[in-house]
């Protein structure tokens, strides 16, 4: 038990690095959880996270040097194995047992590492929320990051609402104000560990983003939008975004002319006030034009530093008053829903109940 | 109650701003007793300032848009009117009453914008402390701001004791260091919500700021200096200034050749260790020079560095030692009867006892 | 007793500053213990330290003018004697003995300015481990300081296991990790305020910054190399160093083409979390050669900042963690004999006992 137990549920998967960060050797230094953490990739290419401090006297490991699957302290040279239990000291013949530090389980599923900062007994590789698109050569997309100086769970807010696209985004990823007026979603489907929720925009111009990936001729064409936004704790979205000719009911059929995104965010807490977020926004159309993707990172870029400008400004206002109480719109049946499903594991791993150990995570 | 209510006196008025402030539809993000605050001009000319802080989920309204006299947060697209009523949800039919911020009684008098932090059923316009040099137009100035670093009654204790002319000032208001030793103050009148004292440095060289804006042939002339000067609750400095012919007694009789100003200085608390500072220097002379406008905001400018310097070093050092226990000098009649009358008010709110209706901010 | 008493020892000499500090009327703002303090050289040539901070209204006296051994404040102009009695107020004529500030004891010694926290009646000068090599002439170094924002025990603790020279230093002031492996110390001496240990690396390649400063024809040549330590309460770290051809014996004999240093090291807490760290790394080779001092004080920078890097990612773990215990190895038997000795001085310190008149600070 520590003080971040009522904060974080740890019985889970978070993602913690996409791949290419631990490339050429490097030892990523990342606050995962509000614990530091040290990842990298050994000799044999296994992935390896370790307490980012040494047990001696507390020397980030990620100052140190890898060998082999090892990882050596260059403070007084202690090395490490991959389990985290050291297994040098230079100087000193017998090394008690209780010179280790901890590891955390990882594992890779389409590019993207995932963390157990959990009990490492609990560590289901079934578990993790796999997503096909981001192993699928049908779709294409560069793999993003960005640091939030917010809470995790306003991202979550956020995208648990798509009206924002209408005020926030209006000249990038939204397209017109028109958005949170007429696109009501249908209906919420409340899952055990997240929500389900789709959202049609019918007969729309093309949003800003789609217009640069788009053959001029198309921008003036009209089309039903529809996004269908899956949340899991905690803190996965995962969207389907189309575009069809507006009133061509495509989307029940073939799907000529139909252009589709693949979009999926992780939101990892670094602390309670902090996070990183990760990202790819896919595509399945003109998949040999490179630019396109270069064009929706560079979007998405865009649209994110607008949700940015806003959160990291919320986060400073409840900061200063935390006796803030935030009021309810019906639009947030998806939020509220998602935050109290949250609270609820977190009581139950904290009290040893059933999500200590989630059994289905994907609802 | 908040945990503000023991540090700032709530019912009474403050400067918010100068109106310029305000021009071409700027929507002002102000902290004012550690409340977020956005000041803006609606379309018909009336002044608004609302909770910089939409009830949904905390985003700055200040981040929003001006229609009319309303403002819409641009997070979700929730529309205020001037009263804090929430009166559009976008997707929204329903509205409840409890969709609202708060709205701070706001009133212009002499270019300056003041708002009232208590009670709105107590704001009584009449209580403001008009000065009527501010929209005289005899008197000349240049409206000016600047942002502390430290506690206002810091700033108030400075104003408090001119003798810090002298040393703090020495080469740009004050003029020499005589000043503390000759013009010790015959008395301090102590007011109802405040002190009232004059000081006379007799047979003085004219200060370097007065150098600036009169003729060459004048800087050897020897002038009595007198500085008068109220000082109200919670924040409120105005000061008379003349500089008569040594030893003419002009003060008495006609005022040719005398050369006098008229100074206000607003304390305005953003937190408890920041203050906003607003002030205007005026002259009656030259009138039609505007460099010497220019020349005193200047030269106030250079002094109030100076005073910025030593206060901004005080307050790093009383935050670091809470236990530090000012001592009183002679000089401190006027700040501690300020400092005292100031805690009584304060009192008296948290009791609801008389100040909560303050009846004669001037004594 | 304030909330420092559990932290420091008062009752001791520290390192306050170098006297080159102090030349040409510099009033220095010197923060030691958490208490801030103002350092100067009266036109007596006396220097004096007194509490940075006004017994009036908290201005710094550092932002003041000496005048004689006298320091006046700018601020209302008090001005204060070498022993902290206010002098002179102006503008009024009786002066109550309540207006003072806290003078301390200073004390200079090898141009080191030493300075005195605890009961000024307690500050026998006999006290000061005085350093001969600082002021022999037979000696040539140059005065450095660097700032730590980490704990003054950190950086003792560094210095208190010679096997951070392998990893931190390779290629700077250690020469390989070997050394770690081979130069185990034969003992650690325990004194009643601190520890000596000798560590021989014998049959090494010169380090590189011996390389530096030794000619050409010798960096080919095996060294046996000594390090003699010897650390006090509260933070002084005297080492002696040489190199012997190797296998000679030298040591032992005459010292005909043995290098020798003198290195003195001090650290003073300025806050828990900040240290002052003093240094001098003298020699007595080719001492007519001004380059070598530079060229050892440029090494001894460079050797410091890899330190440094590795110390204050130290403080940034421990401060985030204050849960994490350290866990020791066999090589921390003088840190840890260092930390009881220090922890049981404070302790008699504050219970009135024998530390608090230390009467032999050199065990």
């Amino acid at each position: 038990m520590d003080n971040t137990d009522q904060i974080f549920l740890k019985n889970c998967w978070y993602v913690a690095a996409w791949d290419h960060e631990l490339i050429d050797g490097r030892k990523l230094a990342r606050t995962i959880l509000e614990k530091p953490v040290v990842l990298f990739r050994g000799e044999s290419g296994k992935y390896v996270a370790l307490d980012d401090r040494c047990c001696h006297r507390g020397a980030p490991l990620s100052m140190g040097r890898i060998e082999g699957d090892c990882l050596r302290c260059m403070y007084h040279g202690m090395k490490y194995d991959s389990s985290g239990a050291c297994i040098e000291v230079p100087g000193q013949e017998r090394i008690p047992k209780t010179l280790k530090v901890h590891s955390y389980p990882v594992e890779e599923r389409g590019h993207l590492l995932w963390i157990w900062m959990g009990d490492p007994a609990l560590a289901d590789p079934e578990l993790i929320v796999d997503y096909p698109p981001l192993h699928d050569p049908e779709w294409r997309g560069l793999p993003a990051y960005l640091h939030y100086d917010a809470n995790w769970l306003l991202i979550v807010d956020n995208l648990s609402d798509l009206a924002h696209l209408a005020f926030v985004h209006t000249n990038t990823l939204g397209g017109s104000e028109e958005y949170a007026y007429k696109s009501k979603p249908p209906k919420v489907e409340r899952l055990e560990k997240g929500f389900r929720l789709e959202r049609w925009h019918r007969n729309s111009e093309p949003p800003p983003y789609l217009k640069k990936v788009i053959p001029p001729s198309d921008h003036e064409l009209r089309v039903d939008r529809r996004n269908c936004v899956t949340m899991y704790i905690p803190g996965i979205f995962l969207m389907e975004t189309m575009f069809v000719p507006a009133g061509s009911g495509k989307e029940n059929g073939d799907l000529e002319g139909v252009r589709q995104f693949r979009n999926s965010q992780y939101m990892t807490p670094e602390t309670r006030s902090t996070t990183h977020f990760f990202w790819n926004y896919l595509h399945n159309f003109d998949i040999d034009n490179p630019n396109i993707a270069i064009s929706l990172r560079d979007s998405l870029i865009e649209g994110f530093h607008e949700d940015k400008a806003i959160i990291e400004a919320q986060q400073v206002l409840l900061d200063r008053d935390p006796s803030f109480r935030m009021r309810t719109l019906e639009a947030d049946v998806a939020l509220t829903h998602f935050r109290q499903t949250l609270k609820k594991c977190i009581s139950e791993e904290n009290e040893g109940g059933p999500s200590s150990s989630i059994t289905s995570a994907v609802g």
